[in-house]
């Protein structure tokens, strides 16, 4: 079997993580998966959400956008339409949730982050993307806090970074773009730790339901995958 | 550790599904995992979304909602507030996405099966029983149809059950009520077919991320109580 | 004349009041008239609109819904739609105005309760319906909030309940179910107390005007249907 | 007792009917009943309903609204807040039906009128107002479609008129303006043809209950009121 | 060249201003250009915006809209679709813009002021009409205010009108109406004060783009045009 | 006076084009105004908006949409606030109409090309950098369509290019940053074509009226400006 993009099985496409990618947020990063492109910013805010006002905690939360024609047709614009997809808000649920798992809230003193990913040119796993971009974005916007004395060290407690796997041609391969994943039987993703604590596994049969044993490949894929991009996110913020 | 529920870890709630819930749908049950309750009702349509207009192929697809008042505290309406939530979103693409695993398109030529899940009372795990009830309320209608001439037989061509696991006090535990669930560690929904293929997992670590061998364990108890679950739905149907 | 439902003209359908049909509802109540069936919880809250903000009076609301394949077609879901229907809306403010017709405001002290009606299953008189059976929610949600001394007695001031007549065939019927409601030349809804007073009063000519005799008859048939609904719900809380 | 007004029980404020007060629509009327000043525009569209279409029946709607300083403290616009209120939709549904109980809709070919009330100031009784001045606009829109062959005639079957009653200090009046209707004990609206049919009643206790002879009386106030009103209807179209 | 209205060039319809147009507006006026017929309302309000909370500064805004049937075909409710159109909100930002472009906000005290302007009736140039006749409401909502002491003199600083000029056929023509206006190769609305300072400029070619001077003949029709209606508003408030 | 950009007042930023900055849309430009930057994209669709369907034309239209931190402080996201502000409104009309001011629409044939205009980073001009980038974009995808033989050549029938002007600290000066728009006293927006023909203009008094003589001095930079970004146009698509 060969993939269509010609890469071995467990290979990622060139990934980049560009910092300070945005004059005006706090904390940026452009991450690129390949031809996926996705422009992260992080937002420092004063107010946390009501139901933390009073509790001395702070919160990150994350909203996630498409330009129209980030894909090979256009999308309509979610804010023409008057309301975001139900894709678009699992997404950024998730993100927010990933990004949570690694952060200390209670260190964060009723301050919040928000993180935008927003995708500038998809092609497959533009929520891996995000994710692994975001982490860089808030890191540097707590670093920011940090030097302002608005936080005290340590709010971040780990990495974390994901990446799809899926089944095509029924054999596992790793970070699938937009032609691999249109033909997998399943996809899954994946979010790990740097220190390979498992945070978050969606994974979903596209045709036919998948054995115990290809899901354990997937992971297996996934495990690897995601401890190349925690490399990167050391040298990038190195 | 003791359950809040005393159940024993791999032990299910009491299960009930009772078919012909509702005096007007092609298809309905009403399903209880203890103290959650949800009306499942199974709806045939003569159309098609527009995208399948022409292809000869059918769909299957699903609707959430919860009353106001089935939560413990009040949650204010949806219709109420102009737009279903993220996880509501969420909800209803994950129990469409789970029964067409398990039903051949191509047989429904151009009809569509409109599934309404709408909880009355809620206590935890109200996807996964939707899910479990859902599968119920599809087969009947499909089997309506059959009965006109309006499609062939085989068109189902599996059960797909689910069920919840999480870490409570360390200890993978199966099928969590809510007081369970505020409580755990970590949260996963697996969907699964009456083959024991896997349709469906969705893992999240609610506060430290989770291991290898934490996961495998979830997933070995759910194993077991979906073919709890797919026995029923045989009772149930048979 | 015969009615479809073979019904004398002045009998009510089967009637039943099941009280604490809700687990977490401080009050609730299922009711049916014949196959309309309708779930019925009353919510208490600390909170009053704004308006009523250093008032020391309380307030009543309700809101009203129906499950989508509540009705013989499937009815599009108002969530999903992004906003509660003319009908639903009119529906829930008659319900609200009904209920606090009986209700000593002043005695609410600065609560609120909120009705929620959501029909399970519709076969005309939904609204009736909702009104007999939330006043059993509102009742017992007081005696919740008695019990805790939030408020004092007497806060409820006597029944109220609702039926529905109309002319079919040219003769006057009470309590129309959904064959009957169809075919109606006229259709009229009454919201009495238990002492006889009127607090609603909604008639509507389908075809042709009605008269004032006619109009008179329909009346003296609601007169008698809510009588028999008011002595259910006595012996209901008895 | 002496009405604010001043006004006998059974006198109606001064009321006019200004035909012809748009220069686009088909019909219009500009209609004050005291200081309540509505425009009535009936405009002609070739298109009805989709549930019509291939029926050879039109339809007669309406729509209501309210200019935001209409009232004594401004109101927010409906267009702003994105959505008509359950009032709105209640008035709109109300002056529908009214006009379509005198319309032989089959005479209408598949043509459809559509009524626009704009309340330009509110005094009290908008909705009966709309009524009475949108029958006129109503008519001069058919005779409008009868000059060219649109349709045959006869299609307006009845004059039809409403007024407002209700119980001030205890005793029945006719027409009550705003100041009357704020201190109303019960309000009631009444909607008869010219030949004294009745089409709609719509009677809401404000405070307490009110009795059998007391709606009567309301009633029979009504008949006197709309009887005038009709004249006037006659008058002006002469 | 013959225009349609056969005004010459420089003329102006009949315009004319009549205050106190309505009942509880504090300030209003019913402004006729021709047959584009708007009322204008100002209506006094204690709060401000929140970014002006504390600031010790007022605040003027404006709203716009049009009856359904105010124009040549009917025109969808804007209240009915949920929403305002970008046409709506360009007009109304102009109007509020133009507005405090001539009020001294630091003078408001706290206030704010908003302006409706409602088209009754449409035939070109509503926008014009609108900032004309909403200064003279503004103005006696001003004065409304001094006499209770809400506010001290001098916060109307000068006075404000508008007016479009456009080419047609060629030509530059001032105060098109409808049937102008949709032959016009150009469009432009200026607004300017009573000193004959610019306060906005808008201008746009329809088919083929326009040079500087046929630019400049149309600002200086402008100029004579705003001094008459100047004028006009000095003899209605003098 | 010292510009804070410190340029002197004739000078534009510097200006950068860059085609193909998109993988999948037909014609695609990132305009850069300084710190300003936007990404252009034009993509072709086969259908236009019904009121030309039938009519042998095509169409041209445009959205516009910020990144949530394109802006120094972040700006609320529309989806997520489910309507676009009436600024976004404005702006997306405005880069359409002056789009179309230089296509022949008889030449589409029943085609329609939809620009997006999405700002990545913000610094004041974001219209004019918009416009100016985005005829970039439609004059690649028009030459795309006609590779295709979709469209005959000359649909395009002029450059078209915008720049705003200002007067800061009482002068006149071309092209304003952020910086400079906050403390401007008035800000202009000039569109026009290769030819020098005006297609739009858009003058706003921010604080106090502009003369008559300020007014032209804006529009003489603005015609230098545009004159050097038309050039730059020429050469990128040279």
């Amino acid at each position: 079997m060969t993939r269509p993009s010609k890469r071995a099985p467990d290979a990622l496409r060139p990934v980049s993580l560009e910092r300070a990618a945005s004059r005006h947020a706090e904390g940026s990063c452009l991450v690129r998966f390949g031809e996926t492109h996705v422009l992260c910013t992080a937002s420092v805010a004063e107010n946390v959400p009501p139901w933390l006002k009073g509790s001395g905690r702070g919160w990150v939360t994350a909203e996630y956008g498409m330009l129209p024609r980030a894909t090979h047709d256009r999308t309509r614009r979610e804010a023409a339409a008057g309301k975001q997809s139900g894709r678009t808000q699992e997404i950024q649920r998730l993100i927010g949730r990933s990004l949570r798992a690694v952060t200390n809230l209670a260190g964060l003193a009723e301050k919040q982050v928000l993180i935008d990913c927003d995708v500038l040119q998809a092609d497959g796993g533009t929520r891996t993307a995000s994710i692994t971009g975001a982490w860089v974005a808030l890191h540097d916007a707590l670093a920011w806090m940090e030097a302002r004395n608005m936080i005290k060290g340590n709010v971040l407690t780990d990495h974390v970074a994901a990446v799809s796997c899926g089944l095509y041609g029924g054999e596992p391969v790793l970070d699938l773009d937009y032609a691999e994943d249109s033909e997998a039987d399943a996809d899954a993703n994946f979010v790990m730790t740097g220190q390979g604590g498992i945070v978050e596994v969606q994974g979903t049969a596209e045709t036919d339901p998948f054995s115990q044993e290809q899901f354990d490949a997937l992971m297996g894929l996934a495990r690897g995958g995601i401890a190349e991009l925690v490399e990167l996110q050391k040298m990038t913020i190195g």
